[in-house]
């Protein structure tokens, strides 16, 4: 193989896409043949003299567009054209390369997180084609596939199909399945809400919901307050919407009501958002008294809190506490809720609980947006619910939960006790680790691949850039067992990149800094 | 039952919601007992002075917040309340009367439609109870769900749960299911687009694309072109953008070029939407000559053209002419597609192909509002479409349709063939009709449903108010041997409108007025 890649570290485009854009030519000439095994990302990067890792998303890339294949163990090569397509022309170089023949306004909605989807790249286990089957990946917060009972879905689905396939398929009530909406009513009033069926809007998962939210309540220019660190997709769905944010500071009880009553008060947003059960990224859950306060104090200044409520069934110990929406005097809270924790992140559907007038013009939107969600998998999703394979499955979950974060506590203890301090969550998929040395958490990532094991850096959780050195850790699809080698994989990482902190700054060829 | 019902001429409330409100209140109080029958919608109307379609629509309110049932043939009753549950507040009028608590701003992306909600109300078949299994419904362009293929998809979905299932229930990418992307991909490769998988985009229904076009391409105060008329729910999406909608005019052709020139040097419009094939609501195809001229006009005046290709599969005769995204220097085109008019509305699976650079950016807003569309549905549609069931399906969809519309032609020549004139599409499910006499195609929805028989009035599809009493008719779901007994119906309601226009205008009491 040739290597004699240019690059120019001058140049606009990050060295990974110069890498994937040269190696493209190559094979689109030729030069790189069908089935040649292209070097090894250590080799390419020590000749190029660049980062592994930037050579490792210079290949990704190419997966990505179909240009090779990888196989764990052996390395990747150089995929086969199907017969007859057409050669196929680079799709994301082109794109920067070309002279945009449009220059559209970028409006309100557009998000413009390059940085975090470039995170997204780097964190994902396939970024890391070297981690192999050994890696132990602690990031992304999704529930296992493993738990998942297809068996009774499919049986939900076919039953659905086979009563009412015709109808299923055909348009559907834009505010989502009535039985469905019922159900998850009723749960709510379990929970102490006074909740009706109509009082339910069925979203396209939570995301969905808190964007309707956001764009019903705050247009571009205004303040939302969030707590801090908070859950990335929210940041990037209130930048996206040009949305100014004011955080929140939190303690172990949750969002710090003074300074609460502080944002309110100099910054007036036009809502309050906040996960009152095992925070994202924290884990941490509000006391009641905080909650009380909390609901109190937004009744007062009248903004609208948004209680994101996508974890609470996963409480493996302790007694669960009434969510914000049931506490006195609190019809301008506004529940979010969703299946894509707790059950089948694929069925897409979440919901919005408020009262009525405002839920009526979320609705509205989500109609103007995209008409309804779909018929038939809200049917199917109900036949399964209603049925005890939910609770059943809820039941694996919290059971392996508690015996997973039993387990990272006392390897976080036996591995980084003297260097870090953690949060021990009561339920939910994560929990947060603040270290105590001086090190980039982004950076530090390179350092842990290197031992086999991916988290989840905290500047992802922040407005603005961090303090502290911080990481996210899901146990959710990391075996029990394998739990306490990755904390250990973690520390060893840790000591590393200490120990090369006064030398090289390495960042210059790593796209995300 | 006491009918003292107080109505406010004057109040803001129109009279439906004042009725269904008193209603209400009588069925909370106990006044109205569980099981009562409902005095006739005819009789109420009479004692109160109203129109009947206001009760109707009274009563089909207080239906869907689940306070009275109707029976075909026997009347609406008061529903049983489940016991247990708390007594139901009323939702709508609860929400009416309320000090709002919040007075959040309506943002861009609120729909403002009344109107057009109204419509929808009244149109719908369950809006006109009295119309009965009798009644014909030539609105709503959606397709005949008696003709959809479960099993097939039943089989589809069966398989990739069984193969797959746990992978599809998990988050799926946001782009949507790589191989559906190649198979569209492929079709539009053999209408003679040059398009790859990656140059695909899959959204919630074309509803969603369309939208986050125009989110994309524009801002609230801009302008967006159409042709005029155009489908309803783009005018929805532009209103409720703050988009300001330029109008071209049309002809037998499609779009006029002159005018649409004019429109783009005057106006400077974002985008400019059309729908080339079978356009909603005229039926109209687009010549090659427009298509072409279309095409460069636009490129010339570095505007995106929309091209909403929606029901090009239901073409029953004549040749396919190439989709706009097909002809030279097509950069600048946006290609919309859709599963919902030729397949299933409730997969809500659409689809975007456009320039790479662009598509970036409606595939980040995407996943900023929802994150992705839901993996499961989408493989069960590509493991359906990729068998020949799909094929079959168009096949049975347009012989049906051919003999449809040549019914629908006799009937209006032989019933109103002095009076108005209409088109005779090529393909698609609907057909325009333009009648002489210049009744209101909105009032005339009242004498129509007297007749037996309901259509989607021509207003709805224009910006402002049209000149012509424009009606359009859905053939879809209209079995062959009941489309001539429609159209005289339809023309016997004509008749009766013209009669009794010089009589009082009963418009004061009709909610949409």
């Amino acid at each position: 193989m040739d290597r004699s890649i240019l690059l120019d570290r001058d140049a606009a485009a990050p060295l990974y896409q110069q890498i994937a854009d040269e190696l493209r030519a190559a094979m689109r000439a030729g030069r790189l043949a069908e089935g040649e095994r292209l070097p090894a990302t250590r080799d390419l990067a020590q000749d190029l003299g660049v980062n592994r890792v930037t050579v490792q998303l210079a290949y990704r890339h190419l997966q990505d567009e179909g240009w090779i294949r990888s196989h764990v163990g052996q390395g990747s090569f150089v995929a086969e054209r199907p017969s007859g397509s057409p050669p196929v022309p680079p799709i994301r170089a082109e794109a920067a390369r070309s002279e945009a023949f449009l220059q559209p306004p970028l409006v309100g909605s557009i998000c413009s997180a390059p940085v975090e989807r470039l995170f997204q790249l780097a964190r994902s286990s396939a970024a890391m084609p070297e981690l192999g089957a050994d890696g132990i990946d602690f990031s992304g917060r999704v529930p296992d596939e493993r738990l998942f009972d297809v068996a009774e879905f499919q049986r939900a689905m076919d039953r659905v199909l086979r009563e009412r396939g015709a109808e299923l398929l055909q348009y559907g009530p834009p505010a989502g399945d009535e039985n469905l909406r019922a159900w998850i009513a009723a749960r709510l009033r379990g929970r102490g809400l006074a909740a009706r069926a109509e009082d339910i809007l069925l979203v396209s998962g939570a995301q969905q919901g808190l964007s309707l939210i956001a764009q019903t309540l705050a247009a571009s220019g205004d303040t939302v307050a969030t707590e801090s660190p908070t859950y990335h997709q929210a940041l990037d769905i209130f930048a996206g919407l040009g949305l100014e944010v004011a955080t929140v500071a939190t303690d172990a009880g949750g969002m710090r009501i003074d300074d609460a009553a502080e944002v309110l008060r100099t910054a007036s947003p036009r809502l309050l958002y906040t996960m009152p059960e095992f925070q994202n990224p924290t884990g941490i859950t509000q006391s009641h008294a905080t909650r009380a306060a909390l609901v109190k104090l937004a009744a007062a200044a009248n903004v609208p809190l948004v209680e994101d409520d996508f974890e609470h069934e996963l409480r493996f110990r302790g007694t669960a506490l009434p969510p914000l929406a049931a506490f006195p005097g609190a019809r301008h809270v506004i529940h979010l809720g969703t299946f894509s924790k707790g059950l089948f992140p694929g069925v897409r559907v979440g919901w919005i609980y408020t009262e009525p007038a405002l839920l009526a013009r979320m609705a509205q939107l989500k109609r103007t947006l995209d008409l309804s969600g779909g018929a038939l998998i809200q049917a199917a999703l109900f036949e399964f619910v209603r049925g005890d394979a939910y609770e059943r499955h809820l039941e694996v979950l919290r059971s392996s939960l508690a015996r997973k974060h039993e387990a990272a506590q006392t390897a976080l203890h036996k591995h980084l006790g003297s260097r870090a301090h953690w949060t021990a969550p009561d339920g939910g998929y994560a929990l947060w680790i603040e270290l105590d040395a001086a090190v980039d958490a982004v950076q530090l990532q390179r350092y842990a691949a290197r031992e086999g094991v991916v988290y989840t850096p905290g500047q992802l959780f922040f407005d603005t850039p961090p303090q502290k050195t911080c990481l996210r850790l899901s146990l959710s699809r990391v075996d029990l067992e394998r739990i306490e080698p990755g904390v250990q994989r973690l520390a060893r990482a840790i000591d590393a990149a200490c120990k090369l902190r006064a030398g090289p700054v390495l960042g210059s060829t790593w796209p995300l800094l």
